[in-house]
């Protein structure tokens, strides 16, 4: 592992992702200076809109990963730079679709980029995002990484489909739900991790390996994510809560609550959910259902399943600090509270 | 060129796009037989929507455009008829964007994707198809063409995020419109005429002479598009008229109508375009504004111009059939009443 990226800069942080803010700050810089860059135009309504949103912030855990993931195996970090932008400009094209088809309001606790800037501006912004990320990668050249995440691409867009055809529909099943959140979630955080060691030019089974880990922390991030939607605790930190549950979605807590729901709970669902009937007081009554059948403590316990299977694939990897910054990350991504 | 695409099956045959459709039959059955395939998903919704679209036919006038460039140098077939399907997937995507943008009702004949399965749906089987296209660049292989059709696409992205900025804008001068129009649908059409000489691999003065030649057909394709946008004989074919009026689009016809405008005409477009206040009776009253500034004449004489830049860039291309029909297609694209 190169030296620059060894070195721990601060002794107060408290969160590995903090840690490989820090350790990675550097790149991270130039990260942010290659999505400033490639997010002009001639047209100034693409950067005001992309800019928008990508200042809001976000946790940024996609092209951190992709950065960590090149520096592991001491990989070309110029390169990882443009490709951990590539990443970001896809995930920042798929939120801003996904804000349009949710019809949501809120995004990193702003309005969101379809409420101020329209959906219509918001759509063909999310294209040229994306179409900007593939000419990064061809700028790149490697047909290994145009390979990886076009993708990935595909699959979010199926994953995305899927959501929207299993919404509102109370049959979703376990599984169809566990497709939905490794399209939507899983397949970005999967390939962001495998471009690190495609750069760094390791074998197949290290690649491999480290597409797994990305996949596995991808789909315990996305039940984590869709467990805190329905914690009102989170509401004190200015996030909102009941999204899912507004928009009819049917994630893991309610797939849980229904196994075991009695007649009345599950007419409850029908109405709230599948008819979309939704009184104000109905989110306080779902959030009692999940937390009547354990739902939270069974979601829990499955995306640390995906977790334990994270740690595992980073066994073969070489130790240094990074190494156990990637493990400690697994544990947090499932005790996050935001 | 290949003898199985210089000989004609048909003497009766009456517009150049039809011959090219006869002479490059079997060629576009694969190219038909390839997007089939490669619209299948796991996920039914997709394949459902994109072929809704896709089977309610369109010209194809892009896909044939790239099989046609790359016939003409003898290029390898098998790689035109993925990469023609690559195109006519990007150009399906932003189709499918475009409706929900414009808050479209009709596409080809029909109601609109948008219309029969919602604005969801076409953004995110938009960005499918898009990835796609992307995944079946890759299995091509060649970055020379990923790097054409990545920054087609976000050339048509730029393009449509300019109109939306132009839209009910009355101060839209000439050079923005011919910029959007480059943007919007001339990109992809030089994009698609390029790609044949790269796959033949000729040398750079003959692939920007295709190139030129799809930009210049696909300046004039537009701005017949926009004039015909406003006869009133299309309606008799069951074509929609006056779609571009109710979105407020600024088009040359306006443009030039608004040059000599009287005051009194001016305050018509600014009623009905940039202050989207329109009564059923004002079509006419535009269309007789058009009428009474010869701008449908002075649209077509801009037309014109890049019809004959189009035949110029064609000079240097070996002679033949296919040449000829090349050459016969731009005034046809010109002449068109459809």
């Amino acid at each position: 592992m190169n030296s620059a990226h060894a070195k721990k800069q601060d002794n107060s942080v408290s969160s590995p992702l903090e840690e490989l803010h820090i350790l990675m700050h550097e790149d991270m810089r130039a990260v942010n200076a290659m999505i400033l860059d490639k997010m002009q135009s001639e047209v100034p309504l693409i950067p005001q809109l992309a800019s928008y949103l990508i200042a809001a912030g976000g946790k940024r855990v996609r092209p951190l990963l992709t950065l960590s993931c090149t520096a592991l195996f001491d990989g070309d970090m110029t390169r990882a730079h443009r490709l951990a932008a590539c990443v970001e400009f896809i995930h920042t094209a798929t939120l801003l679709h996904d804000d349009v088809v949710d019809d949501s309001t809120k995004r990193r606790g702003k309005d969101s980029a379809n409420i101020v800037f329209g959906n219509e501006a918001s759509v063909l912004v999310g294209d040229f995002l994306f179409s900007r990320a593939f000419q990064l990668m061809v700028e790149d050249g490697s047909l290994e990484v145009l390979r990886i995440l076009s993708g990935a691409s595909a699959i979010i867009a199926e994953g995305e489909v899927l959501q929207l055809s299993a919404q509102n529909n109370l049959e979703t099943s376990m599984d169809d739900y566990l497709k939905v959140i490794e399209g939507k979630t899983a397949s970005l955080f999967a390939a962001a991790c495998e471009v690190g060691p495609v750069i760094a030019e390791q074998d197949s089974a290290t690649t491999k390996a480290m597409r797994d880990y990305g996949m596995n922390i991808g789909m315990a991030f996305q039940i984590i994510d869709d467990v805190l939607d329905y914690n009102s605790a989170r509401e004190k930190i200015g996030k909102t809560v009941g999204d899912d549950f507004r928009e009819g979605k049917i994630t893991l807590p309610v797939i849980i609550a229904l196994e075991n729901a009695s007649a009345e709970e599950k007419e409850f669902w029908q109405r709230t959910l599948a008819n979309k009937d939704q009184k104000p007081e109905d989110l306080k009554t779902a959030q009692k259902l999940i937390s009547k059948h354990n739902a939270v403590e069974g979601s829990l316990k499955i995306a640390k399943d995906f977790g334990a299977k994270a740690i595992q694939n980073l066994e073969n990897i070489p130790k240094g600090q990074l190494k156990d910054i990637l493990k400690n990350l697994v544990n947090f991504i499932i005790e996050r509270e935001y």
